[in-house]
């Protein structure tokens, strides 16, 4: 299953051994690497631009400081590939993002180099610098670094964090890997801030006589400490013409300086590291360095699965008949046909314009759907300032960033009842990326809220028309819509015949939907485990169970009507969510059963209390226990039926 | 009740009456303003130093906008009672933040004036923006001003906001209020570049050369736009020197000025209303100006409570007998006896030293206990990266503030299992702030996090076991201890016999305690509002109704083995806690009896569902119906027992 790592790679098991390679040798090291995660990537699926465009500052982090005794914070992590593979984890990368391999992201409980956990941006300053701040305080020499990328920049933590660092007597060294793409190109004044300074002809000028040549000298022997001074310093003087936003920030600036080559990174890092206090290296890259597709189409080789690494095809699953639409594509498009008709509608991402499909409307009306950055604060606060103006703003935000903006929706949009609609995208559990972008806690964290709707649809047709009653101006409160990543569940909703044959129909905020009558025991179920739930009921019709089964739509408010009718007629009760059991829908149906004096046998199915793990939603459904199949067996056991194993 | 307005101020009922004013009598209207202030403020209470501060911008934007077409933001808001009194809210104004009077922040539905809720900070930069492109969008010429501390300016979102401001093609400006203070002095590498460029010679030369001159010309008449423009140009050229921070950000920076200028101001501003596209002003200010006590002690006259205006005597309540010690500072003095014992203890406040009472640790041991800034996002990742390497870091937020950093909490503590100390004071309803500040929803958006053990004590002696019991090694989770703002409940646990007589006790985590036994019917209280059930039980004896008392402790983990005894026991059970009835406390107790089959009657008692306003705890916990008094009529309801009206 393994691909064959080069001929010095193969020697690498931890970063003592690369610390054994000479100077000269470090690009072969890059050149060994960047094929190894080609070569592993195409074939087992992953993040892949990233880790491409880090390969140089990757080696020469791991070849100038002490890891893991230094504390070395990727950002995101994504772009840890490489640092993964120096660590002794080269032969194991193959079960990369796999059920039960290694996590697409550093974990500390994987790996000792992997200081700090992480998948969201923007985090790794304030650790490093805890990291730091600590190892001051128990009088220890441990270096901290902090490798986070332009786009990560734009987030306010990263702002707090060099608020702090600026003045904390603290040793720290950011590296600013600007690429100037997250996973859609990176926006904002900050991006054309640096965008300036390494255009500027003083950068270009210096790249050109001094760097190329600079570059060509036999590094590591004859290019001595001095001259590596005299380097960091006429960086430093390079950018001094610029208002330098980092020096403001008092933090020691250096830079900008070309991050794929390896020697000019070496010994400037070697420099830093004997300078202390809090300083920022600003290296320039280019995502998907050495894979010329991947170049020049950086969105699309963010995380492009199998490909051929030799003629750059990329694998698409073919199938004999039409498959369902995306929810996102479903979103996406809905939002076009939502915006043509309502001149107040907008759309808002926070840097997710693909993942969020969100780009169709951005192409097509520019001025009423962009891009804000990696600022889910940001976004949702702009929302609710659009919101005072009439504006029906559809912010769609992954659940488990829509963490990050959780004030905003409690202090400037419900507290004020501003119609924002939430599209709170990827809920549920979200695959390979693991328990860092699992959106387990949106139902319970939103549904705390004051006049806050929280709906789930579950499918397309139920998406369109939530989409559609959310914007229409009856709709006087904020609303949630959460759905998960992937496929719905339609075939025939189509994007050239959704309009036509799935046209808009209001639904009533807070109304359930019966899906069938039963005996005995009746399923409520909120969003897509709704289908979970219709297969399992097909399941156990063998066995002689009739389930009844009520599609709820909403979490709050509640269909106290339909709830009534439910607990009038049954004592046997399951919820299904894909959600957490604490606090979610299921407790929400609790709290009316509480309220109302009704006495049922209620089991609450869900993501239990616990980190869910990475693998495909399916296995983790399975090992949750909440697919069909578990849900077949619950509706057995609560009725009575013995199921033969 | 009221103050008497002077002259010119008694004719202001709107921004156009003010308008009416020539410019040469503006600055008697500051003097009247002020002083209306400071009368009202001394005999009614409330926020004070920071309106003093921005008397003459008040005056100067409502000269200039046109009101309330114009959108003006106030970030925090507490700083906007000139806003208030000159915006029709004059002769109420002695009602502000009292029950069912004034809120004392801008509040949409108080006026229209009020454009934007505000309470936390940060949040009008997105705001205006929100309104400046929806105003674009709809073709309209309304102009957006956001008025930001520079306190304020720390948090990430305002970086946020103008990384997007700086390239959005919309009017903004943003007024810098640099007074170099939020309720604590303000603190980080942005205030360190603000005073630099402030206490430049460049700045000092012009200001004394040149400022005053023009403010001694007769502003209005000779004074001409030409001249203006020269007063802008000059301005900007003046910081030029400075690598500007704003600029960077591509917004077109203005300043610094002093804002008590009124002259200047008003000339400045009306400069700017035609200068296309987003810009910001830096204006000087000096919190409490005009009250030489409070520019003295800006902290203390932050919020001073009632006070003799003339003498500047702050009024102190007095008692025979000794008062209980706030929560606060139980909390402060119990960390420095914890830090003294244990080397790896460490307390990190985001802005609140004095509020959260850290300021004692603060004094004490600098390098282990310190202000991050209005920095919420970045203290709590900032706790997990010194968590990473051994530390015990008491991260003592405000429960509604917390809201503010909810993913690092999921992200960065709470996956990776690191044993964080969350302290969330101000937890429940905080009084007369409001629905900004009360700490509704902790309880439910904590909850529903893995590794998380979410506590409440119920007097000071449970807080100092539980932040004894938190430190331990032996505590390996994550732990949120929430206690509310004010006076706890033991009086003789006073600061200098604190440590004695209430030596540390370990606390079992997931253990709650009984208070006493009873028939037919038990109360779980969790926190603080134990203590509102034990005078309703007390109540209730002579009715004949003896119920049991259960001081739960731990919302999660349950204790288990006490709610097995509780539910063989009893089947009435009512549950109480100083958070919302939804997704709490109350909800955990409903989770745990459908798991194990339990078939009680459950009254669950808190916060209800909608926003509460503002008032003082006792009105406001009467008006939601979880007093002492409603917990008796509860439980006398339950057992049946008639209540004569």
């Amino acid at each position: 299953m393994n691909s064959k790592p080069g001929e010095l790679l193969s020697k690498i098991n931890s970063p003592d051994d690369l610390k054994k390679i000479s100077r000269e040798d470090l690009h072969k090291v890059c050149d060994e690497l960047r094929q190894y995660i080609i070569d592993v990537v195409s074939v087992h699926g992953g993040h892949f631009a990233a880790s491409l465009g880090v390969v140089e500052l990757t080696v020469a982090l791991h070849y100038i400081y002490n890891t893991p005794y230094d504390q070395l914070v990727w950002d995101v992590g994504h772009q840890a590939y490489g640092h993964k593979i120096l660590t002794g984890r080269r032969d194991n990368f193959y079960t990369n993002r796999k059920y039960q391999g290694l996590s697409g992201f550093p974990k500390r409980s994987e790996s000792v180099y992997d200081t700090f956990g992480v998948g969201h941006s923007s985090t790794s300053i304030s650790a490093a610098l805890g990291m730091a701040i600590a190892s001051k305080l128990k009088g220890e020499d441990r270096k901290s670094v902090a490798v986070i990328g332009d786009g990560s920049m734009t987030a306010g933590i990263a702002f707090e964090a060099m608020n702090h660092a600026g003045v904390a007597d603290a040793d720290m060294l950011i590296v600013l890997n600007d690429n100037g793409i997250g996973i859609d190109p990176n926006v904002g004044a900050l991006k054309e801030y640096l965008t300036d300074i390494t255009t500027s002809p003083t950068y270009n000028k210096v790249k050109d006589d001094v760097w190329n040549l600079l570059g060509k000298l036999p590094v590591g022997k004859q290019f001595t400490r001095a001259m590596g001074q005299k380097l960091t310093d006429g960086l430093k003087g390079m950018v001094n013409g610029h208002a330098n936003l980092f020096e403001a920030l008092k933090l020691r600036y250096f830079g900008p300086i070309d991050g794929h080559n390896i020697s000019k990174l070496v010994d400037t890092l070697q420099d830093l590291k004997k300078i202390p206090g809090p300083k920022i290296l600003h290296i320039v890259t280019v995502k998907g360095k050495g894979y010329s597709l991947a170049e020049k189409d950086q969105t699309k080789w963010h995380a492009p699965g199998l490909f051929d690494k030799v003629t750059g095809e990329i694998q698409k699953k073919t199938f004999d008949l039409p498959q369902p639409q995306k929810y996102q594509d479903v979103f996406g498009r809905t939002m076009i046909e939502l915006a043509e008709s309502n001149e107040k509608v907008m759309g808002i991402t926070p840097a997710m314009p693909s993942g969020s499909s969100l780009k169709y409307m951005m192409a097509k009306m520019p001025h009423r759907a962009f891009d804000v950055g990696i600022c889910e604060q940001h976004a949702v606060t702009l929302s609710a300032g659009l919101a005072t103006q009439g504006m029906k703003v559809f912010c769609n935000i992954y659940s488990s960033f829509m963490q990050r903006a959780y004030d905003m929706v409690v202090h400037d949009v419900a507290i004020q009842n501003l119609p924002v609609i939430f599209c709170l995208d990827r809920a549920g559990l979200v695959g390979e990326d693991g328990p860092t972008h699992h959106g387990c806690y949106d139902i319970a964290y939103m549904r705390c809220i004051p006049n806050m709707i929280v709906s789930a649809p579950m499918n397309e047709k139920e998406l369109r028309n939530l989409m559609y009653t959310a914007q229409l101006a009856s709709t006087k409160h904020p609303i949630v819509i959460r759905y998960p990543r992937g496929e719905g569940v339609i075939a025939d909703c189509q994007p050239d015949n959704m309009a036509e044959k799935y046209p808009f129909e209001v639904i009533q905020i807070g109304k359930g939907r019966k899906i069938k009558d039963g005996k005995e025991i009746a399923i409520l179920s909120f969003g897509h485990p709704g289908n979970f739930a219709a297969a399992a009921i097909r399941d156990v019709k063998n066995d002689g169970i009739t389930p009844a089964h009520y599609d709820m739509r909403f979490a709050k408010p509640l269909d106290e009507e339909l709830l009534h009718e439910v607990f009038s007629q049954y004592n046997k009760i399951i919820t299904i969510e894909d959600g957490t059991v604490v606090g979610g829908f299921g407790s929400a149906v609790l709290e009316f059963m509480s309220e109302h004096g009704y006495k049922a046998d209620v089991k609450i199915m869900g993501i239990p209390d616990r980190l869910v793990e990475h693998g495909t939603p399916k296995q983790l459904y399975d090992e949750i226990g909440m697919d069909a199949n578990h849900i077949a067996d619950a509706l057995r056991s609560m009725v009575g039926v013995k199921v033969l194993q």
